[in-house]
């Protein structure tokens, strides 16, 4: 059953990515505690950072937790915020379309009012028909849930190391268009690093493109001006805590001092995030 | 089954306790790449930070989380790392001995070789003779299991508010001895803060004490020069990798930059962990 307060939350989510609207930052965290103190800073919705839930869990990215472990993470972050919450569901957690939509019905169950999805069932090439049923498919079921689920498409086509990103601007530009006739509400070509690749697909792309920010890449007041619709830190945030931690834990050993420690939230404040 | 593997690590971790040997600095985690990290690092053992376990699932301190809960995150942390893991269980998340004795059980199941364990059982006040009595059966589960299990025992007194710390002294070594004698590697009179009482506790309780370490406690090296055998953190890096995050995501929002993200591991680092 998906509460009214669900749908409600959905609804926010959806606006965010509206012609006009200010650019969306989505806060990408691991765990119920990251996603409250982004949700507390001011973060307007939290994402899931697919390798970041993989890594506190132990594991590698790429679908090697289980889907009920994902599943357990989305249901803690969404018990304790109240913004909007979108999973990174990788390509689905299954082998088949039936089990790619239960992995959508079940993280929506979980609290979940956007997913991220990528362009292929497991490792098999991409078929942009088939991510066109695809996300027709997820679209009639979050229409059966009667919730408006905001549907993240990857475009993967600029991770490929070769060729120049430039010439897959058509391509993706033809996909976005085919994934937001199927039902998607944001397109990611993700792997974009380079300034006028990002330019043009926002200008040639007729929906919100999502774009990862982080070290490397423009700030985001830059982002926003080259049309980009929405944020996300991917795994950056993460990548960012360990390494702080690994500097806590150098410090600790090396000088036995805490001057990398200064700073930290009190324990009051710590049982105070929920 | 406890491995011989499993075996080893405890006696490894309890030789770290030895008279002579050098002061052990226990990283505290909470989960596994948490754990992954501090080893890296360099930290000869890992602990779990109950507050910390908790805040990642979205719970306050306390045994808010089920027992339950916390084995899943002990077995993910043993999982990742090699060396000996101890993991907190509070008041023993149980309301009897024999349930008491089941989590202890249960965490050497998952990995664990060493335990932190409160002074009586959920919120009733300290019985010394009950504890001695938890203490001597822990002792005696573990000895059926085989292992050298680290048994590191609270005494609770000096986080009272109330009254002069050193006017617990003498009934904190008192506590110390009985709980030496019941089979306890270790003690860890929580709440210390005033040099002076440390450095009187360590040199009249005749065995091992924890101190927790940490900003506005003394430099590990003059905690060591004061007799500690063995410090922790408890929930300090947690609390000030959450503290950085908070600085990710206010610079995220307020200038759009990525300053506080500088340095961050890589994502082939990350993966790596694992």
């Amino acid at each position: 059953m998906v509460t009214e307060t669900q749908k409600e939350k959905a609804r926010q989510f959806r606006q965010m990515h509206a012609t006009g609207a200010p650019i969306l930052v989505l806060g990408n965290a691991w765990d119920a505690a990251s996603a409250c103190i982004l949700e507390q800073v001011g973060f307007r919705a939290i994402g899931t950072t697919s390798s970041g839930v993989a890594a506190v869990l132990g594991y590698r990215d790429g679908e090697q937790i289980s889907r009920a472990m994902l599943l357990e993470v989305v249901e803690r972050m969404a018990r304790v915020i109240n913004c909007p919450l979108s999973a990174d569901i990788e390509a689905g957690f299954g082998g088949t379309l039936d089990e790619v939509l239960s992995t959508v019905r079940a993280v929506i169950e979980a609290g979940a009012v956007g997913i991220n999805i990528e362009e292929s069932v497991g490792r098999a090439p991409v078929d942009v028909a088939a991510h066109v049923e695809r996300l027709k498919a997820i679209r009639e079921l979050a229409r059966s849930m009667d919730i408006e689920l905001v549907i993240n498409s990857w475009i993967g086509l600029f991770l490929r190391p070769d060729g120049d990103p430039s010439s897959h601007i058509k391509e993706a530009v033809a996909r976005a268009q085919a994934y937001f006739e199927a039902g998607a509400d944001c397109v990611f070509p993700i792997g974009l690093r380079d300034t006028n690749v990002i330019e043009r697909l926002a200008r040639e792309i007729s929906g919100p493109i999502n774009v990862i920010a982080g070290p490397a890449m423009p700030a985001i007041p830059e982002l926003e001006r080259l049309g980009v619709a929405r944020v996300s830190l991917a795994s950056g945030a993460m990548r960012a805590v360990l390494a702080h931690l690994r500097a806590i834990g150098r410090e600790l050993l090396e000088s036995g001092t805490y001057g990398t420690m200064e700073g930290m939230l009190s324990v009051g404040e710590m049982n105070g995030l929920f």
